[in-house]
């Protein structure tokens, strides 16, 4: 039997600018790319989310031919769905956002269906932090491995329950500025050594374009982006990155070493994502372009210095 | 017999202040970091220079005991040696110049040693492209291989003179902006394509504390930077980084497979030059601390994910 992944984070439509062009109303929100990247890796993968009468039933249906269980996305059918805008900045690494609607987000009570409450692995993507405590309160399996997201709001916030959520989680995934807007340290390290003490296991900070550390108690992991030569929209490949770890991990052994190979994937999935905007460039992607792609960054990585032949 | 590296560049003085420390009138200069960096090998390198009446012997000495030839080193007993103060901003990724005063640069006209005159290998620091143009006229080793750093005023100000330097350069290392500023173009895959129009055979992008990138025309090698986890003074960490691709490079064939390895050297001197004030942590490391660093730059870098077992 496939293990199971529980996804829980926003369905949205996006507004999106970036200096050479803009979309408006594009399917978004974390769990989209996080569950269409996980969905990639041969497991059981459900969403649990909320969408308003505006949410086109044509994004439910790709989510379902993508094997994602969407039982859990609730439909409100007197208010609309959530809505972000934003604006990226000539550097692309940096962006405003323009308008948040939360509109259905606002009083979201998560549901796991009866059937994923026993998930192995649970990705909680940026929300409220009681939405997220409200997931892991649900579910039963006692062994589960967490995945968390969060973001400068809720740090800023509610920083009590951001806790206690961080507290249950066994890695958490955040960009360089989240992680030292949450110590208050402006050395990474010294921002990974404090989350560790928060409670989860590993950390991964993110640092866009020039890839994400893998921090745990002693051992440690870099690795560069993918060298992407056009980068049309950088939204969603943080989410995208996330979830290609959350589904390599669902069904691998749960170690240092696969979390390692977990984020080979997750950078992988990421620079497929920034290519396009939205899911375009992520949804369409084949095993073959995967499998290409890893070859190609595994290529553009290792270097053959030979150690045992050692001599300056 | 050894192969022979000629190194061209500034002799200094520098105070330098971090968010952290300071220090006033320590020995600086790129061509002290590249030399002493390049002289890990086991090569002959001589350095071509500059100095005034006010430069302590000892920092000669120094010089020399590494092995590295001074012959071409000029004192000009009625002026002062080049001094540079700078201070770091927070992220220690940006700095802002406070005092340059030129003194015995102002005139310099660098006399390579006849000895050296056929050297296989020119590294050229940071300097006026007049003085960079005028040590490759007087070198008579047509297959010799250049190395070629440069800066903002020099590209802002002698663009014309610099473009002939860069047109007989094979290897330029220069930072992102200073790419960005010499090409017009944002992306640094756009600016690497560019410079490689001007002439050389190898483009290298430093990222700082994130890293560096290397183009050729069909070829490309992403490499984070060793992870230090206190930096003290970044201050010749690009040219130490230079110094050791230019050592590695003298003594190897020189191919990508090797200006990758070059690289990773390249990289864990700089690591090693960022954790003291000026030379402190360059001229002490032994054989030994950079065979471990290497070693845990490879375990911290490397990745094991099988592309023969590839299944998603």
């Amino acid at each position: 039997m496939k293990k199971k992944l529980l996804v829980v984070g926003t369905l949205a439509y996006d507004s999106i600018e970036t200096p050479y062009s803009k979309v408006s109303k594009i399917l978004g929100g974390a769990s989209t790319y996080i569950a269409l990247a996980a969905s990639k890796f041969s497991i059981d993968c459900a969403l649990v989310s909320v969408i308003g009468k505006d949410f086109k039933k044509e994004y439910i249906y790709l989510l379902k031919l993508n094997k994602i269980n969407c039982d859990g996305v609730e439909l409100i059918k007197n208010d609309k769905t959530f809505f972000w805008s934003g604006k990226y900045h000539q550097n692309m690494n940096s962006r405003t956002t323009i308008k948040t609607e939360l509109n259905v987000l606002e009083n979201f009570v998560p549901k796991i269906p009866k059937n994923y409450i026993n998930s192995e692995l649970i990705m909680i993507g940026n929300l409220h932090p009681k939405v997220q405590l409200e997931t892991l309160n649900q579910s039963i399996n006692k062994k589960k491995f967490v995945i968390l997201d969060t973001m400068n709001i809720w740090i800023e916030n509610f920083r009590d329950i951001l806790e206690k959520v961080i507290s249950e989680s066994n890695l958490i995934s955040v960009n360089d500025e989240e992680a030292r807007l949450l110590t208050d340290e402006y050395s990474l390290f010294e921002a990974a050594i404090k989350i560790l003490k928060m409670g989860p296991k590993y950390v991964i900070i993110k640092k866009g374009e020039h890839g994400s550390i893998l921090f745990s108690k002693n051992k440690l992991f870099v690795i560069p982006a993918f060298p992407v030569k056009k980068v049309v929209d950088p939204t969603g490949a943080g989410d995208s990155f996330a979830g290609g770890i959350a589904g390599y991990l669902t069904n691998h052994k749960i170690n240092f070493e696969n979390i390692k190979n977990a984020i080979v994937y997750g950078t992988i999935f990421s620079s497929f994502t920034v290519e396009s905007f939205g899911i375009d460039s992520l949804e369409k992607i084949t095993k073959n372009d995967i499998f290409e792609r890893l070859k190609e960054f595994k290529n553009l990585t290792s270097f053959k210095l030979d150690l045992n032949k050692y001599k300056l």
